[in-house]
This record gives structure tokens, C-alpha cells and sequence, in this order.
């Protein structure tokens, strides 16, 4: 904790200061400037708000000098993070795409985009059993039914299943069914979800809020992993601006910069992260050219009559094609696809 | 829904967008124009994504007119909603002012706040048993010990008693301590905890979400009352903006126009939507001068020493001086408070 | 400057970045703590980029200790200041308004406002001569013959005029017609007409950039105050924000903070601000009640004729409505309007 | 213009709006649904501001059906623009490299850069000779001297200049010493600076706003092309937005959105995108993996002691490295770089 003291602090304010910062068990180094006071605080107590601080008398500004995150940190484990599930690994050379509808909506269609994605390289099938809608009076998904045709489809055509656990009462039904939990972007930072998928051992798919920052994206993570399970995928997915072309920004250079903060696998979604299907292409070429993990996206059979986010889905002719552009741009940055 | 072709869009792409609207159950009127063809679908469907038919071929824009809420629009009940519970009236000619700390911490801490808070002429007592904090590492809340303090206390002391529901599997347990369901920035778009507080009979008071648009906590709104509940009171409380000095940007402005669009009450949080315990008065101020109908204000007898938010939170002298403040302000717009 | 070092930084890293600081004349500290090395450096240079450091190798974070502005900073003159002119004061207990038409359009137009804003108690007219439009197809102004019809009619009702400076070129010219030089958010970094408004004796009305922090703002200021020109008027008027029902948000909270931060006057703009007519009247008095020294509006006889900007423009009857109620508000914060 | 009528609006209300639209020479189309009345106005006046109707009583909300603008738009020219410099072609097949410092220092400076550039495949050298700070007090630029030095360096390695021009008054002096005329970020919307470059026939740099939709800058784009220039080379450089650990946002979708509405060429430029060099290498191959037609990078032979801007600035090895990475990406897509 760094306390840097406004010109003209009097020495009462510094003091006032340094008691709190004692009381609260750090060691106080105090270094005087021709303008500024800075008081630097070593100490046990990590989570420290330093608004706390800078609403005090005589104080200019404070800064939090511990990373609000260990476990996530890059420093915790140097050579980076590779998630084995069966024989896929989430990290490592090949970029894994994880693909599917939006919402599970028949056993015909989960069945027909198994066999299409996978017959393309895809290794994960996603899909939605439970779907929160912005309107009271959308479509809301399958439910568990749902989830056992998604098991079932993946099944047979040798896929891994990712699906959204809204809640952590659905938790026992999600570990049946999925082999990844997806943590959607309402619920990053909910904290007891993030504090009971904590608490197994199947890997989890987290992706960032539209509003969040890295930090807080990383923080969240922290938060499923300093219950004991290690497996998390980041996933970026857009961000809100005041952009309106795009339904979101997809922040293309949170995927570097997390590469090097942490040591975590993350994927990008351009699908979410565009809101609109004729800007998939350029956008999953972009995330796997900046070093993106894998991605997730959404294929349809038809997305015209798609039940939900048709407008970001692609049918299986473009995904065939979106595949092929993927692999080439892997290919130029040294991984396969 | 307004579809707007293309300048030389073709027939047969504008009859794709007919048969589409048509497939989907609406009436269409076709009308060309000089340079455009807007078509226009009028349907019993209400919650379609214009998105699906923006990356239509052919088509240039496309508007949904049907407002995606009903029973929260002013429309609705244009007289306005006042919400009774007891004798308090939230949405009156009374600016209904709801205060207390951050997170209970002890019998001592909420009685004396409780104390202040009702001689000061507070009608709600506010605090937190379940405190999500974005740290894994941080104080989480006294949980069903702090509501059964905060009940005792606000009893004691004429109160009503406003908390925060974390999650629905709480609901049985908030409805045995509460009067009012608190439901957070980051639940707003929580659709599960949303359907179920709708389904009971207790008056809910809703955060916007910190990058949630007006018409978001609107819509969110409309998940409660279209489970039945109608008693929903909003509350701006900040959103995320590029302005580093103030933790939120207080939108002020929210105010009038949620006024304008829906008949139910809203309130200011000018703790949270500032962040910093200097900036209260004004806010508290400028957010009564703009028409809420209440205020959520932090309090506590020690700010310094508060378990959490501490920078954002009066101690009781100020929040004294706040409450005079705050009356001058509502009697300048024909208020009591 | 304070560098904050990675845990784990070696002796090299720390010592290239004591060169370095050394090197640009700073005299450094180091103190080593459990986990980081950090190092303060004092010296003559305060405007180096701590990005410069943050990318050098072991850096964790750096932080600039000394404010980039000077002569802004309420530090400077704690009084605050109140800016003279004729017997007009801004700054002092009156919030003055500043208000007339979007652009100047005829004689007509302008004297009739005129007369009717002098009559409500506005001192300073303002309206527009050069009208820089997102459009290259719209109005663009009346140019040096609007700038004489309102010196014109402000004369002869006693009012002071404020008019936009576009470019440097024109200050010949608006120095001629013009009490009050104003910038706009388009220009707030444009420095070449920083500069060239500093080296002048003539107030300026310095408006806030749509997506300007308030230290941003601050230090435009600092810009013009550097030249000699002391007479900075800082001006509220909406930031951009992922909101759209309005065309801004007014920040209404950016004006305890500018008169925390700084001694200068600032006056808020609910007609930009808002982009709504029917949002003015709360959220002017939302300003004043936060603080504003005044009020800058647009009024026009006939609105919905006005040749821009008519959506946000008050007609009459209304403006005369709004001073009465921004008057409650002025005498409930111990001001007069 | 489409507008909407409020549920429930009456008939004067109605015809209050027709009449409007009327009077400004639209031609009116009324079609009436079950819950809404809709009013398409055809007609010749396309800047209208859809705000104007939306303020009027009975009006749900208004949209624009012409685009704003028309020059830039990918109708005008679908099969896209290649503009061309000597024998350096924009917009084609070959993805152009310009790069340089941000501001040039000395003339040894400037011709070890030059050399190294030209090397390594940039066509373009960059370079600042007036540099907009923001604070007052930092290095401005070396002004026509730079211009000079930067023009004999490029002559003497085949290279083509681009260099920012701050203000109208400056033209003659860019124009004598560059190729391309480079408008900054701050200057997107400084109209009268646009209008002027938009009368010469001189190939522009226009770079996105830190705030600017994608819109605003095709209609920046617009207002120089109205003036007869149609050679605009537009930038994405970032944008504001939450996220602090990058200094801007780089919105790499930006770049194949443009593709899709206009017809002109678009480069990216990762240093000021990022604001820093470490994530230079994954943004540019990100941008010319999205479709860019070129790279804006900032090149020093020692960064670190570069007068400006040296935390984006690659040196010598790193930029070869870029350059074989982005030659990579570019092989990928079926192009050259």
C-alpha cells in the first residue's frame, strides 16, 4: 500500500495515517519529498480498498501494490496452464474450437451440428439447456432435457460437452451432464456461483462481463480457483463500448495481455463478441493471429429459425469455411486448428 | 418491426424478408420508397432480435416499435406507483430516505446506527448480511445473524428493514427478516433470483447494473412484475464510465427519464455511485432535485473502521448534515423529507 | 514517480530503472519490501508517461506523484476564484445563465431572445456564429454577421455574449464581438487553440470533451492558464457513455469535483448535457444543487424551427419556467439565481 | 425518416408530426397498426436530426433511413479503392507498412529510422513535427525542421512521408513536405480542418476518435470527400473504454466493419491501439488477420529514450520481428506484406 500525501499535509494528517496503517498490521516506511509525503505500507492484509484511504485528510492518492490475484498470476505457475480433458488439451498447440447452437432445441438439431462440427475438427460441442433471456417472454431452453440430448449427441461423435450453469443449485445436474461448466458474462461476478464451482474438480469455462476489466475477469477466476479447482478457461467475448455497429467490442487484446498476466488458457468468442454473423470470420481469424487458446462459436443447421442469436450463427457451409481460415492463420503463428 | 432494405436491394431479397416476417406470424405492409423499401411487420411475436434480420441480405436496418416492456411502462398506470409498506409510502410527496452501514458487523454497530438513522428521520434501515466481494479473500457477511440483528434493530427503533437477496435459494430466508428484497448491480440481470422474487408478495428494490442501460433494468423490472409482483421500487446507484476519480458515474439523469417511462418509484444511491464519502452531499442533493423518490445512503458510526466501503460511508454527524441538506432540497421541489 | 517492482525483479532490472530515473535528473529512493522493491524517484521532470517504465522489464506498475496540473489545482488559490467581468461575477454567490439560441439565425431571432432570456435574469447570451456540424451537408452558420447581430441585441438588454472560437484563426474576430471566448468539447484538445486563447486577456468558457476525464478537462485548462489567461470557466456537458435514450449523461457529479480538485468556476449544461428538451428542467436543477455556479441553456422562440439543435432547445414559457425553479433550488443551496 | 407514434397517441397529435414533415418537403406515408402509427417521410433533406421528432408529443421514437453518408459508402464504389502514391498502392493486395517515431528528433534520428524501415518493407515513414500534448509543459515538436529532415530522410530510402497536420494554417507547409496528410484522433470532428484538406488533392490519413462510432468517423470521412478529395485512408487506433491496463482499446472489428460499408482503404495502428509495445506484435497481426490494408507503427532506434510516446515504440530488432510475423499473417490471408 503506497499513501502519497497531498502538498502541504500537515504532519497530524500524516500521523493520522500512519496509526491506521499500524492498526491495521502493516509496516509503515514514511519517505519525505520536497513536495509529497509518501508513506509506503508492508503488511499481511491484501485486500485493502484504497478509496479507504484517499477519502482521509491530507491524502493525495493511494495505491494498492499487491496483485488483488496470486493463484491466477502467470508468477504461480511460469510455463502457463494446459487443461487436459480425455485426450483434448485446452492450452496447448492446437487451437480447440468449441462449437454449437445457442439454445438445444430438438434431439435433431444437436444431433445434426454434432456430426457437422465435428466432422470439421471442432472438440467441444457447446449449447445452451437454460437460456436467460433479457425478455421475461423469450424462449428459456430445454432444461435438462436439453442437456441429455447435447451428452447424447456429443456421444456418439466423440465431442466434450460445454454448457451455462445459471446457478449453483443446478450444479449436480451440470457435473451429470457437461465436462466443462460455462460461467456466462451476467454471472462473472457471482460470487457464490464462482465460490461452488470452486469447490469440484471439472473445469470451467469463464467468460468475462461485458462491462469487467482484465483485473476483474482475473480476480474471478481467483475466486474459483482459491477453492481448490485449478481448471479455468478465460474466454473473451466483447465488451460493452459506444460502438453500436457491433452488439459488443470484442476486446482482441485481452487475449495477449492475460497471456501474460496469467498463466491461464483463454478462448475468444466472436460470436458474442460482434453480434453479428458476417463478422465472424474476420474476428476468429483475428483472436487465433493474437494467440487466442481456442474459440466458441455458434453454428446452426438453419440460424434463420434458430430460437435464440440467430443473427450471430453461422450455418454449416460458413463454419466449414470459417474452419479452414482458422487453421491457416494457426498455421502462420506455429499451432494447428 | 421496421425493416429497412438496402438502396437497390433486390425482389427477391426483400421477399426473403416478407416470407420471414410472414413465417413468423406477422402481417406485412410494403412501402416503397424513392431510394428505400421499408417494410413493416405487425405481429403478435414481441421480443424478435432486429439483429436476426440485420444480417439478412438486402437489409440495411430494422427497428423493433413495440416497447419490450409493458407493465412497467408509465403507460401502464400513468398516475404512478406509490409503494405502501406500514406507514411508509415510497413513490409520494415523501423522499423516503433508507441508511445504515455496508455490511452488519455486530448488535452494537447496527443498534447505534439503527438509533441515528430514525431520530434523523431514516424510514428503512439498510445493510448487508451477505456481502459478494470482488476478492475471494475479503469479509463475506455475518449472514442470518446480521438479518436477525437488523431486524431486532430496526424494531427497536420503528424501522423498515431493506436487504440484499444473493441468490433465490435466500428468498425464505430474506422474506423472515426483510421488508424489502434488495436485489444487486450485478443480480440485475440475474433472470432465476429476477422470476423468483416475482413470484412472491414483498416489495423488491432493484439496482441498475453498473453498465446496464435505462431500458435494461426496465426490461429487468418487467421479469418481476410479470411474475406478479408489481411492488418493484429502482434505484440508480452508477455506471461504469471512463471517469477514474469517482469509483461509478452517478447518472442523474436516469432519474427524470425513468420517471418518464414507467410509473415506479426510483431512488439515489449516492454512496455507491460515487464511491467517495465527499461527494455524498451533492449527489444526495442533485438526485432529490431531479425527482427521486428516496435515498440509499451508507452510514456508519465509524467509518474508518467499517468492514467494507468505508470511503463511501458517513459517520453520523455528516449524515446529520446531509439530511438537513436533503430536506432544504425537497422543499425547494415542493417535497417533504 | 513511484516504480513499483515484480515480485521476483532482479538486481539488474531494478538497477536499469534507477538509471534511468537518475538519468532524467530524479533522485531516487529504493525500499525493498517482502515482496517489492519500490523506488521513489523526486526530480525536476513531471511530465514523463509512467507507460515508459511500466513496459520496461521487472516493472510491475508506476504511478505519478506530482499532479500534471498546477495553476488549476485548488492548492493554488484555496479562495477559489471569481471571474469579473463588467458587473457580472461567475464564481461568486449568483448562478449565472448563459443562455440563447444554438446558432444564431436572423436579427429577428436573436433580439427576440435576447429579450426574453434579460427579462428572466440571464446575464450572459449565448448562441452559436460558426456551427461545426457532424454533417458536412447541414447549416454551418451565420459566420461574422452572426457574431454582430448578438453583440447587437445583447447590447441593448445588458447582457454579456459567449460565442464559440473554432479554430485560432477566427480570434481577431471573436475578440471583437465576444465578453466570453468558448471553447468546444470537440476542441478541448485541440492545444495550437489552447495556446493561442492562453496568450490573451479575455474569459474563456472551456467545455468538457465528450469522452474527457475531469483531469483531462483540468488540464486543457492548465493549457490556457499557462499562457497568462487566469480566466478559465470550466463547463459540465455530458460525457458519452453506452446509454442512449440520452445523448449524453450529464456527469453531474464532475461538479463537486472540479470544485474540490480546483479553484475555477464551472457551469453545467443540461441542453447538451441531455440532448432532450423535457430532461432540462430536472437536471438543471440537479446541477445547481450539486454546486454549479451556473447554467449554460439553450432557448429558442420556435424549437421546433430552430435551424439545430431544437431538441434540446427550451421555448419561452419554458425557460422562464426553469429559472423559477432553478431560483428555488439556488436559495435552498444559500445562492441566489 | 421513420416515425413512430407512442401507443395511445392521439390524432392532433398525429397530424402535428405530418405536418412537420411535410413542411420540410418530406412526402408522407401513415400506415396504422394495431398498437402504433408509423410515418415514413420520403424526401430530400437527409441531415434532419431524428431527436427534433423525437421530442414531439405523441412520438415514440424517430429513425433515419438514408445513410448520412453517401460518398464513402461502399455503394458509391463497390468494388472498393485503391489509391495510389508513386508506386505504393493502398488498398490492394500488399499490406503497406508505415512507420517511424512518434516525433522526429534529430536528423541522425530520423535517417537511422529511415534506413531501417526501409530495410525491413514499410513504404511510408511517420513521423510527428508538431506534437499536441496534453500537458503544456512537454516537448512540442521540432515544427518545419522536422518536416525537412523527415523528407530528406525518406528521399533518400524511396520512402513516402505522412505527417499530422494540426490546423488549416498549416497546409501549405504540409503540403510541401508530405505525401500523405495525416488528421490525429482530436481533429476527426475539427470540421473546418477537414473541409480545408478536403480542396486539395492530397491523399489523408484519418485516424478513429478516442470516442468516435464507427459512423462519425465515415462522415468525417464524408466531409472530406464532399470537397472533392477522395483519397481517405481511414485508422483504427483505439478507443476509450473501461479497461485500464491497456491505454486504448484497439477495436479490431472496426477494421472489417469499414470493409463493409465503405469502399475505402483502413490501416491499424497497435501502438497507439495498445499504448504498448508488448502487445504490438498480437495487434498487428490481429489487424491485418481482420483485413486490414496496412500497419501505423511507432519506430525509434532507442525507445527508451525516445522524446515521445517511447512506451509504444518498437526498436530496430523488434520491428523486423513484427514484420516477419505480420508478412506471416498476411501470407494467410492471401496477401502480401
Amino acid at each position: 500500500m503506497l499513501v502519497v500525501m497531498q502538498q502541504g499535509a500537515t504532519d497530524e494528517q500524516i500521523q493520522r495515517v500512519i496509526d491506521r496503517l499500524v492498526s491495521l498490521g502493516f509496516t509503515v516506511h514514511r519517505s519525505t519529498g520536497v513536495m509529497h509525503t509518501v508513506l509506503g505500507g508492508v503488511g499481511p492484509v491484501e485486500d485493502m480498498d484504497p478509496a479507504d484511504f484517499e477519502v482521509m485528510d491530507g491524502v493525495k492518492e493511494c495505491h494498492r501494490i499487491v496483485s488483488p490475484y496470486k493463484l491466477v498470476s502467470r508468477h504461480f505457475r511460469p510455463q502457463g496452464t494446459v487443461i487436459k480433458i480425455g485426450d483434448v488439451e485446452i492450452g496447448g498447440d492446437h487451437v480447440v474450437t468449441m462449437a454449437g447452437p445457442c439454445s438445444v432445441e430438438s434431439r435433431e438439431q444437436i444431433e445434426c451440428i454434432a456430426a457437422i462440427v465435428a466432422a470439421q475438427g471442432a472438440k467441444v460441442l457447446r449449447g445452451g439447456a437454460f437460456k436467460p433471456r433479457s425478455s421475461p417472454y423469450s424462449f428459456q431452453g430445454l432444461g435438462e432435457e436439453g442437456l441429455k440430448l447435447m451428452r447424447a449427441a456429443a456421444d456418439r461423435h466423440g465431442l466434450l460437452v460445454v454448457s451455462e450453469i445459471m446457478d449453483h443449485t443446478q450444479l449436480p445436474m451440470l457435473l451429470t451432464y457437461a465436462d466443462i461448466l460455462q460461467i456466462g458474462a451476467r454471472n462473472m461476478q457471482n460470487f457464490n456461483l464462482l465460490r461452488e464451482v470452486g469447490r469440484v474438480r471439472k473445469p470451467v469455462l469463464l467468460k468475462r462481463g461485458i462491462s469487467a476489466t482484465i483485473e476483474e475477469l482475473l480476480l474471478a477466476a481467483e475466486y474459483i480457483m482459491s477453492g481448490g479447482n485449478y481448471d479455468v478457461i478465460l474466454c473473451e467475448r466483447g465488451i460493452r463500448t459506444f460502438e453500436t455497429y457491433t452488439r459488443n467490442t470484442m476486446d482482441v487484446s485481452a487475449i495477449p495481455v492475460v497471456k501474460k498476466l496469467s498463466h491461464l488458457p483463454i478462448v475468444g468468442d466472436p460470436s458474442h463478441g460482434t453480434g453479428r454473423r458476417d463478422l465472424i470470420f474476420p474476428m476468429a481469424r483475428a483472436a487465433v493471429a493474437a494467440g487466442a487458446d481456442g474459440l466458441l462459436v455458434e453454428v446452426h443447421p438453419d440460424p434463420d429459425h434458430a430460437a435464440s442469436d440467430g443473427a450471430q450463427t453461422l450455418n454449416p457451409a460458413q463454419y466449414a469455411e470459417m474452419m479452414q481460415q482458422v487453421r491457416s492463420i494457426a498455421s502462420a503463428v506455429g499451432r494447428s486448428a
